[in-house]
Parts: structure tokens; C-alpha cells; sequence
């Protein structure tokens, strides 16, 4: 492609996407295709010649969009938000654009020296215990995900633990299933996760924990790792940091706080209260990629000590070792991370930061927890409908139809079908339950309302 | 950020990027920064009040640029290429633009559904055996890295093994690092790989093989997977494939082949040889990102039999349950990879594959080859110089200087220092070796033959 016509399509594709972004509350949320239909409008095979790339643009509208679950729609209130924004989408944009490989600081200096400096930013704006910041024996890295991060956490406390015999690992019943999977895929064995029982918040129970410890090790386990969540997948449901970084501490196991999604909340001062007891913990994540702004994928991952983490990943090759590294006056943060190879993820979160400044970014978190808060009283002051998590709820609302599972799943059905919004469901205490998760850039009040109005009228 | 500035910044940025590709062969290819020199002129604390976006991108030049390692220099020749291309960074810059998470199928249709597709296309180009296409048991995955999609290998094949006890692995001395770090991670122990002894031309040797897998039977231990590489990064080499996966299969063991450079090879028919008796392997993976033109990430991973790996890795929770999934008729990419979330990284590969077409994409890497072949031969006919890899070449030559470790560091140290290029080094048979890795897209018969002038100078 000749400079020209990148810089054609480029700025073309710049104003599809602004003009997507302004239309797409539009467009049905939820993608309307049926299985195969989108590669049935797929040729079978390959082009043999160069295709004019107008061509390839047109067929992004005409077979990709039908299939798109439109995630930047203010209307998603689905799972969790996956929210962007201008500045984020430019800072992918150079990303690609540089195309550097950050794995080692010698291949790109400014990858990893922006990491560091913006992750400690993000402590700083999140008030993080110090501990995390990179001044010390702590810091952060961007990982892809919250399941990357616990897998890490987990490789890193078995390090720190000296011994890969029965180990057992911790968590809520309500904890996301990157847990599990990060157990499965560090090969602890399926049976090494216990799943402790929470209470009618959904939180963990300390009690429990503390007892299923002393089971294990009283039957010769060595327990290694507990995650406490910061906001529970399910319910926003926040798990007794303090209790349980007391018993990790009192057993010299790895305390690690998965607040993916609500860690945000921590940008506003007067919701800092969900990290009390993360002082406690050896690592913390939170995803800027889910409710602060920054595309997919932008988890930052904290650890207190990054030596077990190190010790843990480090393999060093002849073919990469280079006098940087070996001065001891740099990070690699390959070392840090599952892959060996990373993007230069740092720039959308510098631009997302730079962009809205630490006022803006409160100023929209505590909006969308305000929509939340207006929407979970119209459900609390409506007798069919049953709030589920009026004391954990943040930017997330779940409720249920008195009426039972099959009325909620009515409700569920209506709403996504009508194109008009995306809600998805959890079960609560055996039963179900619509999850409404308000964080979309673009989600106003109106939103919310139509929203309620949807909902009020699905319920018959 | 307004959808007018979007467009206003969207079009200087995409300029910007043209403009850098377009002078970016002039800039010092390794950043000459030293540590902290970058972090030293950011501000301690993040902004409080928004910043004019001017201000950013301005920041970019000033700052960001001086620290980075230009590997879409022409002049690029260290490590392995991680070339790009503009229909790429255009299918970057919509994928975050249409800020997709495709975890599940229902979470957008079209991105799963091309990326099947799109690697369906992949391995017709390639000419893999249709046990990896998605029309039977097998199937293809875009991972972020080869480190990943060894992992995934690995943890599919304890599945299938059935057991996780006494597990051991197998790769030659020569594999990649990630085979040592995945091992570590899924927890087999240290000791569980054994480093199979390479021959003269730093290819696994399969009596070698064989002999540790009996001898490891014979101990008690199950062996569960071997990777045989196809083109070493330290000097291209090409593991026997057809003798190691012939021992693979007497003992039932997964057999994982690495193509993730060379790979792309095999896009010349010519050069299909490298993929002798890669239909006798459970799992295959190349990298579109490095020499496909397509920006990092995006490993192409091919399984034969999908069942172990989605069973390793599948968890479901309630709040990913939904209709489609339980069809049995969609593909949920989550349960193919470490991460839940994941980008839609399938657009450009679709991009890159029609905007050059099967003719593009074989013209350019048989130039590669070609061009590889040039300078081998420059160093061939030097006699300061040899030449380690004349067998295993492609596009990757090794060199030393005939007076030893200490002139090739000189040349090397020379060659770096000039910025008008970047090499890098390994170690062959114990000693010292230039690598120089021929692959990036703008590289050129003018940039290879600077580089040799660059190198004959050097040698004194």
C-alpha cells in the first residue's frame, strides 16, 4: 500500500469510525445473525490477486457489521462494559502505526519506560498502596487480561512458596472463572481450587476460609494463593479484603485482589472505601479496559515484590540478552507477562489519562454510578421487580422478576430481542437474575430510562 | 473527545504514521536512549484537568520517539522481523474502533466467524493438511504469541494424557524460550523438559529423542509432548519432523510444531519442503506477525483435535451461558486460549490477505528469501567471514567473524552504534554468531547491501 492510499483509506476509515461511534446507539445491540451466516458471505477461498481496498471496506459494512454485538452502543448493559474512547482508539492506532515489540527495554525504551511511568500514574490516581509503585520493590504492567494477571499472580506465589507439591488455592464461590482456569492451566489440578462459601452479600466468608486453610494444612496441603474480589462478576459483591489478607498473612500465602472491573470506582475518593485491606495484598488488577476508557486489552496487573514474579518467568536465551538487561537498571517486562512479545499498549492509556485528566475520569465514573443508583431505586420502588445487590452495586444492578425464574428469563428474551438494549443474566442464590451494567462511554440518563422503560414494560 | 475531533485527529495521526513510514529509514535504527532517560521527562503526577490533544501527540515526537527501536526500519535485521503493513494498522485501527470483545461467538458474530475463516484461508495458503482446517475435528485460533500457543499446546496435551503426574516434555537445545516458560507455568517443573541434543546443523536429533523418551518411559514417567521446531530462532534450523513425529505417535505424545517465523515460507510452493511431516502433528503455529505483513499480535494456531484443548480450558460460569454456545453449532474462541477477552484481531489478517492476495504475499517473502540469499553469499565469499547456517537458511543468515568472539562483539558493537542498522546475536556451538534476519516489509536489495557495506567496514 502506497503512502497515499494509506493516508486515503486512513483518514476514510478515521471518519467511518466516527461516524459509526455517532450512529451506533442505532443499531440493534445485540447482533441479529445466525450461526454461519456471516462466513456463508465469505468467499471460500483466498485471493489469488490484490483486491482494491475499497473493496475490503465495503464488505466490512455489508458482511461484518450485521455480525457485530455492538459493545460501544450506550445501550450495551451487557456482562461488563468493554468502553473506548477517542483517545484510546488513536493511541491503538499509533500503536500499530510504530508497530515496536516492547518485550525487553532495549527494543523499545519508550514501550517500557511509559508502562512503568503511567502504571504508577494509575496508583496514583486509584490511591494504590505504595507498595505497587515501581519506586520500590513493587510495580505494574499491563497484562491482556484479569485472567493473565491471576495466572501470573498464581506462577508467582508458587515461586515465592518454593514447592509445586499439593498446593491449594482460594476463592470465593462468586469469583470470576479465570480463577479456575488460571489453576487449571498452572496445573494444580482441578480439585486444588477451593471455592469458599460467600455470605447474603455474595461476599466471601471469612470464617470459611479460614477454616477450609486450616483443613488443608491440618491434611498436609501447603495453601498457596487466595483472590479476594474487589466487585464480583455476578453481583459487584465485594469479598472482606482485611479478614482475608489476615489469614494469607498469618499462613505466608499470596494475597491477590481481582477488582477488574471496579477498581475504577477508585478514581472518586468517596468509593475508595472497596480497596480497604489492599495494603494487605501481594498483587492487585484492575482493567482501565473495562470502565476506564481504554480499549480492550489493558489490564493493569501490581505486585508488591516483583522478584518471585520474575524468578518465576524469566528465561534468558543467548539470542536475547543484551548489556541493558544485564546492567540491572531496567525492566523487562517480558519477564512480567505469559507471552514473550507485547504491544506498546502504554500509549492509549497515557493518551485516555492526558485526555480526560484525573477530573474527568471521576467525573464520568461517578456518573455512571449515579445512573445506576437512579436506576436501581425505579427497580426498588417497583413491586415486580426484586433488587439483588442494593449493597454492593457501583455501576452494576441486578434484579428479578417476583415472579420467578422463567418471568426474569421473559424479561431477558424481551429486552434483547427488541434490538433497543443488551442485558445478560447471573444466578444469584440459585435463581435468576438480569445483570444491568451501566459504563458505556456514551451512556447517558436517557439511556438508562429507556432502559427502565423496557424493562417495565417486558414485565407485563 | 468529539466526534470532529476524532476526525481531526484521526487524519493528523494517520499522516503522522505515513509520514514516519515513509522517513523512517532515516532515524537511528536502535533508540539511543539510555534508562530513564525517557521516564525523566514525563510529569511525576498524572494531569488533573484534561490536556489539549495537540499537546499529546506533540509529546509523541518529542519524547516517545527518541526511545524507540525502529523495528519498521527497512534497516531492521535484529531478532525476527515483526513487519507490518498499512492495511494492517487499518485493521487494527477498526478493530479498536469497533471495540469488540469476542470471547463468545454471541459476543459478536463476525469475529469469530472470520477468524475461522480467515485461518481456514491461512492454511490453503499455506498448504497445511486439512486436519487444521475448521471443516472436521481441528481448527485454528488467532493467540497473541507462539509463547501462548505452546502453552496451549501443552495444556491440552496433559488433558488427553490424562494424567498430570510425572509428567516430562521434550524440545531440542535450540526450541525457543517460550518451551521453558510454558513448562514452568503449567507447573510440570524445571526438570520436566529434557533439551534434546541438536546436530551439526542445530537440528533436534531424533536417536537423541528417542533414546530420552525411552529412557524417561523406562523411569516412570509419562511423556506428554514434544515440540519440534521449524526453523530455530537462533539459526533457522529444521527439526525432523517426520522421525520425531513418528516416535510421537509410537509412544502416544502430543507432537507441537513451531513455525513461527518460517511459517510464512510456505506461502512458495518451492519452499513447502519446510513442512515435511507436519500432518503427523496435533498442533502447528506461525506468526502473520512477524513475517505476514500483519502487526503484532497475531499467531495463527492449528490444532487437529479441538476436544482436549476446549476441555483444558472451558469454565463456565452462569453469566457466559447463552443459546448459541449451547447449540453446539457456534465456535467460543475463549475456550481455545489463556485469556476470556480477546480483540478482534481477525480483521487484519483479512485485511492483509486480500489487499496483497496469495501473488503479494509470495512475491514479497520470496524476495526476502532471495534477498537473504545474496548476502549469504557476500559473506560466503569473504574470508574474514563465516557463514554458519548455509543449510537452514530462508530468510535468516548467521555469521561469525573468523578471529573470533571478541571481532564479531566488535562487529556487531560497530554495526548497532552506526544506527544505520540493527543485528543482533546468538550462540552457535558456543560460540558468538550475527543473525541477521531479513523480513521487514520496506526491506530492500539497497538496505541488505548497506548492511553488508556496514559489516565489511566493521570487519577491518
Amino acid at each position: 500500500m502506497t503512502s497515499e492510499q494509506f493516508r486515503r483509506y486512513g483518514r476514510e476509515l478515521v471518519d467511518w469510525i466516527a461516524g459509526y461511534l455517532a450512529r451506533v446507539e442505532k443499531l440493534p445491540v445485540l447482533s441479529q445473525v445466525r450461526p454461519g451466516e456471516v462466513r456463508a458471505r465469505l468467499p471460500e477461498h483466498p485471493p489469488v490477486a490484490p483486491e482494491p481496498f475499497d473493496r475490503v471496506l465495503a464488505d466490512v459494512d455489508e458482511i461484518i457489521l450485521p455480525g457485530i454485538t455492538h459493545w460501544q452502543s450506550p445501550n450495551f448493559f451487557a456482562y461488563y462494559p468493554a468502553n473506548g474512547s477517542g483517545p484510546s482508539i488513536l493511541g491503538e492506532l499509533l500503536s500499530a502505526g510504530l508497530g515496536v515489540q516492547g518485550m525487553l527495554w532495549t527494543t523499545s525504551p519508550a514501550a517500557t519506560e511509559l508502562e512503568t511511568h503511567v502504571l504508577d500514574w494509575l496508583a496514583e490516581l486509584l490511591d494504590l498502596p505504595p507498595k505497587f509503585r515501581s519506586d520500590g520493590a513493587g510495580g505494574g504492567v499491563i497484562q491482556d487480561s484479569a485472567s493473565s494477571a491471576v495466572l501470573c499472580a498464581l506462577v508467582a506465589a508458587r515461586e515465592r512458596a518454593g514447592t509445586a507439591d499439593r498446593l491449594t488455592a482460594y476463592a470465593s464461590a462468586e469469583a470470576h472463572s479465570s480463577v479456575v482456569k488460571a489453576v487449571r492451566i498452572a496445573g494444580l489440578g482441578r480439585a486444588a481450587l477451593r471455592e469458599i462459601a460467600v455470605d447474603d452479600r455474595h461476599a466471601m466468608r471469612a470464617d470459611e476460609f479460614a477454616r477450609a486453610v486450616q483443613r488443608d494444612i491440618d491434611a498436609g496441603f501447603t495453601p498457596v494463593m487466595a483472590v479476594a474480589t474487589v466487585g464480583t462478576t455476578g453481583s459487584g459483591a465485594i469479598d472482606p479484603v482485611p479478614a482475608i489478607g489476615e489469614i494469607c498473612r498469618r499462613h505466608g500465602m499470596w494475597l491477590h485482589v481481582d477488582a477488574a472491573m471496579a477498581g475504577t470506582a477508585a478514581l472518586a475518593p468517596e468509593l475508595r472505601y472497596i480497596h480497604n485491606g489492599v495494603d494487605q495484598a501481594d498483587s492487585y488488577c484492575t482493567n482501565p479496559h473495562k470502565w476506564m476508557f481504554t480499549n480492550f486489552d489493558c489490564d493493569a496487573f501490581y505486585v508488591a515484590d516483583r522478584r518471585p514474579l520474575i524468578q518465576a518467568l524469566s528465561v534468558l536465551p543467548e539470542y536475547l540478552r543484551n548489556e541493558a538487561s544485564e546492567s540491572g537498571e531496567v525492566i523487562d517486562y517480558r519477564d512480567w507477562q505469559i507471552p514473550l512479545g507485547r504491544r506498546f499498549r502504554a500509549l492509549k492509556l497515557w493518551f485516555v489519562i492526558r485526555h480526560y485528566g484525573a477530573e474527568g475520569l471521576r467525573h464520568h465514573v461517578r456518573r455512571h454510578v449515579e445512573l445506576a443508583r437512579q436506576f436501581a431505586e425505579w427497580v426498588a420502588a417497583d413491586d415486580r421487580f426484586e433488587l439483588l445487590n442494593a449493597g454492593s452495586r457501583l455501576n452494576l444492578v441486578c434484579l428479578r422478576h417476583r415472579n420467578g425464574d422463567e418471568a426474569t428469563r421473559r424479561l431477558l428474551d424481551t429486552i434483547n430481542a427488541s434490538g433497543r438494549a443488551y442485558v445478560t443474566h447471573t444466578s444469584l442464590d440459585g435463581k435468576l437474575a438480569v445483570r444491568v451494567s451501566v459504563g458505556q462511554t456514551r451512556t447517558e440518563y436517557v439511556h438508562v430510562e429507556r432502559l427502565w422503560e423496557l424493562l417495565r414494560s417486558a414485565a407485563g
